[in-house]
């Protein structure tokens, strides 16, 4: 007996069980191979960074977005558009100085922690999440624009919110005399 | 400036890159921390298991399948409903043995490699997707049906097609005399 696959495929869409689970081993692995949450933190990120700089194309292909403005339409279009098309979730977004390059996304629900209800207590420090941290900052570089990309909040560790932040390294300014 | 989040969101669905540059990151992260193949398959097989183990109770609940009444059923229900709800492609299955507890599930399309090209000439022997026979098998024993679940090809390494091999180790004849 023999049977043939359905005809239609989604292609892009797979359920998110699967991905949070397996993001939970991966974490797993990694506390398993450092003691110190700062490795597991540094590991996890440099690892989403070598996502983003691969997952932006895919991105900019799939989005067809133009070329964003400023630094708010990018931080908007990383909150609503990619955390959408990647996780299903849209971020609230607001600018946090007045130099215009520091935002703040909040997620009101962080889909990679389903399954987790607690950090252990030997694990304080660590950022559950912070492979998103480094995807954004790789995405971001690769769009030759360089942040810092933080966990500030973190529901995980108590935190009313989960927050993530980015700094934009280069001043608005910069950028204009870039472009004269 | 803040801006709120969208209202309709999809709860269950994400995008697949993000997931398939993950698992490869989870993949090199065990390449790294052991050197022999068959450390790292006999690894992928266990956290695979351990997430089968707890998808099991997600599958049941969004799929609402009745109760499976043969090994054909069962695994046509892994190929053409569990992988399509989870990595959205269907397999094709056919059984491979007269006992009718030996199945063959055929991946035309194998979603997890999309990123990789070939393995590395010192990896040979790596099943790079071995994650997936653990979480068949974790779900499997959960409803009380142990198997084994190996690749039996892998385009990977060269083969023609991608193929998974389950053996229900229960003969048929086991599951009626348990029912009596």
């Amino acid at each position: 007996m023999s049977r043939s696959p359905g005809r239609k495929q989604e292609n892009h869409k797979i359920s998110r069980e699967l991905f949070v689970l397996t993001y939970g081993a991966l974490v797993a692995q990694l506390c398993k191979d450092y003691e110190k949450d700062e490795d597991v933190n540094a590991c996890l990120d440099k690892m989403g960074y070598s996502i983003g700089i691969r997952l932006i194309d895919d991105f900019l292909a799939r989005s067809a977005v133009k070329k964003c403005r400023s630094y708010s339409e990018t931080a908007d279009m990383i909150a609503q558009v990619a955390f959408k098309m990647y996780l299903g979730v849209t971020l609230s977004v607001s600018c946090s100085s007045a130099t215009g390059n520091e935002f703040s996304l909040i997620l009101d629900k962080n889909p990679l922690v389903d399954f987790v209800e607690e950090l252990p207590a030997e694990r304080a420090s660590l950022c559950y999440c912070n492979l998103l941290c480094g995807v954004i900052r790789g995405a971001l570089e690769m769009v030759n624009l360089p942040a810092e990309v933080t966990f500030l909040q973190d529901r995980l560790k108590g935190d009313a919110v989960t927050e993530i932040g980015i700094t934009f390294l280069r001043k608005p300014e910069d950028r204009k005399h870039r472009r004269n």
